[in-house]
């Protein structure tokens, strides 16, 4: 099981993997829709009740009727007779005639036989009883027709939608005060490797703490899925295989952060290949960090393996986890994501044809970001605490010189 | 209390309500690091014990004294005795001397006497207990060394950093397992307007559900506050004022979302400026949606008076909440904002002097994002539900050309 010859771009690497996954849908379950941020719509969300329920003024004024201020303006103005004032909340208790005004406030109701409302600015009272207005107005003008925002049974929100604050809005606004969602999809987290121990224990000679199984976990939470650890699992091959199994059986997806020698890496990807078909399908990918990255299908599960380098683990996870997160929330519409463009503070040579992260420090400046790569040694997960990104430099370049212009994915 | 005749910019106004906010620090909290993710440290954190704690290899191969392999090469190695195996987790029990070579995985702890790895494909293996090295290696490579990430008493963490992935596994490498964070900001939101009911309810003729308590509370929510409701206030001042005197009480911030017409915003800006000094700063923005925004400071609490226009009510608060609710919750250092750069599929004119928000949707393509705006008329909320973000045009433009390259900021 050693590492494939001919090593995939990530990009590759990820759509391979994507497609290798089960179709199925996720479990849904309902919740109310004030605790749906960040939640996966199920199905497609239709409107009960149109949006507008009533002609809204969007503007203090006068609602009139259009045809009776045709030709007005300044030096002609036309006369109307107030006949009252429509109050908020409350629909109006009359029908306006022709030659008629009413006030109106942003948000009132129009009253039968109006079709516009004339902007306050535009008018003058002269008379007790009478305004004037200086200015014509189309009909529908200033007034949001009922259903101008959504009709009844429009489709608001269609399914595999990751909710934000409008989304949450727009059901509120709608009387959708509950709704069904995907279930926050179950990601087991194992680490491996005879010098680890956990984070709590005092460490003797030759350990090291966990890491990978709380930076990971926080990532995955991040992203909408519920962190499962499994603890640490010592480097021998009976070990991994009973802890994968069950992780396996009790979560959607698996992450096991390996240790980081080549035969520990092996050790991984036998027992990952036979947990079921299709079983490993990348050993290696073309980027650094992260070479050794192993990504796995078992019973139509992902199942990921990092390098126990925090550094490798945590870009690597940052860079695969949003999309097969996505797949298994039920999300169908892809946002993008958060990156900004930032320029070179320094000349940064890379190997063609592998893409290379680099963490980086940015600093804002009048014309955009700098971006100041933080050189650091394999394992220093202190490197990425200090970066607030990772320039991407693409495959097809031999390093990037300083001034260029590059993508940051923040972290 | 009408709007001021001079409009700031949004960075001015900003600018202008930040600095008028107590400067004291939140209050802190004890918490697992485990559950750290997005809180804020209010202390610097110093490192207890030096990461890495021993010397150790980044490469599998073989630990040596770097001047056994001086000038050797592919044509003249130098030949090492193969004195042992150091195992992962476990201190090496012999002391490597001159003429020596121990096998070593990544993470190994390097033995005391050995000052280098050769990696293993430098190497060769001709007689039992005996290796050839094929290129020299100089002092301390392919090793970490003690303290290499971080030296013990290193400020790891400054204070006033929000913690990221990153941040939770370089705690618990330090065997960090609990710190004292920032409290979460309480944050009071109260809807105005006759008109507004909860959206649990029927709605009746010329009334319209409550939609900005939950689209804010949810941002509220995203940024690391806890929002908390008040509820639908009518409009009259006793009632706004007494709700407001109560909310400012028990939060760190309040926000309202005042009715759309000119009386009712100008009440509310009376009952804000009455709430103690300075009272209301800024009132009227040069943005677009926006305009009518109310940025005030309450015996250094900080309030925000938005419009009753959903989505001038999200933008605005998606434009100015960050870096209060930042502010609040003891925030030093700032991050960048989650955007892309995008290119207009038409024309987008705007007003000069004038800075404007513009819903779009995004699509990618080979060359970036494309940026299409999504047209509205005031108060359609879900014309933000349509939009992947907002698109900025600055006020020093009069619109943006067909191609021309924009900020898309991430709703």
């Amino acid at each position: 099981m050693r590492e494939f010859l001919t090593l995939l771009s990530p990009q590759a690497a990820l759509e391979r993997w994507l497609n290798a996954l089960s179709d199925s849908e996720p479990d849904g379950e309902d919740i109310p829709s004030i605790e749906a941020l960040g939640r996966v719509t199920i199905a497609g969300i239709r409107a009960p009740e149109p949006m507008p329920s009533f002609p809204r003024s969007t503007v203090d004024g006068y609602a009139v009727r259009a045809a009776d201020t045709f030709g007005a303006s300044d030096s002609l103005p036309a006369y109307l007779r107030l006949v009252g004032e429509v109050g908020m909340g409350k629909a109006p208790d009359f029908i306006l005639q022709p030659g008629q005004a009413a006030l109106i406030y942003t948000g009132g109701m129009l009253p039968e036989g109006a079709d516009a409302v004339v902007m306050l600015e535009h008018t003058q009272v002269t008379l007790p009883g009478e305004i004037e207005v200086l200015r014509a107005v189309a009909v529908g003008e200033n007034v949001l027709k009922v259903g101008e925002d959504v009709q009844v049974g429009d489709e608001v929100i269609p399914a595999g939608v990751r909710l934000r604050p409008a989304e949450i809005g727009g059901l509120m606004g709608l009387g959708i005060t509950k709704l069904r969602v995907a279930k926050r999809p179950r990601v087991g987290i194992i680490s491996s490797g005879d010098e680890v121990i956990p984070p709590d224990q005092p460490l003797g000679m030759a350990q090291v703490r966990d890491i990978n199984s709380y930076s990971i976990g926080a990532l995955v939470d991040m992203l909408g899925g519920i962190p499962q650890r499994y603890g640490i699992v010592p480097d021998r091959e009976e070990a991994l295989r009973e802890v994968l199994t069950r992780a396996l059986s009790e979560s959607q997806m698996v992450i096991i952060s390996a240790g980081s020698s080549i035969s520990t890496r092996d050790l991984t990807a036998r027992v990952m290949d036979e947990m079921g078909p299709p079983g490993v399908l990348v050993h290696g990918i073309n980027i650094r960090p992260g070479k050794p990255t192993i990504l796995a299908v078992c019973n139509g599960k992902p199942v990921l393996g990092l390098s126990g380098n925090p550094v490798s683990a945590l870009v690597v996870a940052s860079l695969f986890l949003p999309a097969v997160l996505d797949k298994l929330s039920g999300v169908k519409l892809q946002r993008p994501r958060a990156r900004v463009q930032a320029r070179l503070t320094i000349n940064l040579p890379s190997q063609a044809g592998r893409e290379d992260y680099v963490p980086v420090r940015l600093m804002e400046t009048q014309e955009g970001y700098l971006a100041e790569p933080i050189f650091y040694k394999s394992n220093l997960i202190f490197s990425l605490v200090r970066a607030d990104g990772v320039l991407r430099i693409p495959a097809d370049a031999t390093g990037l010189g300083l001034g260029a212009t590059a993508e940051v994915w923040l972290l």
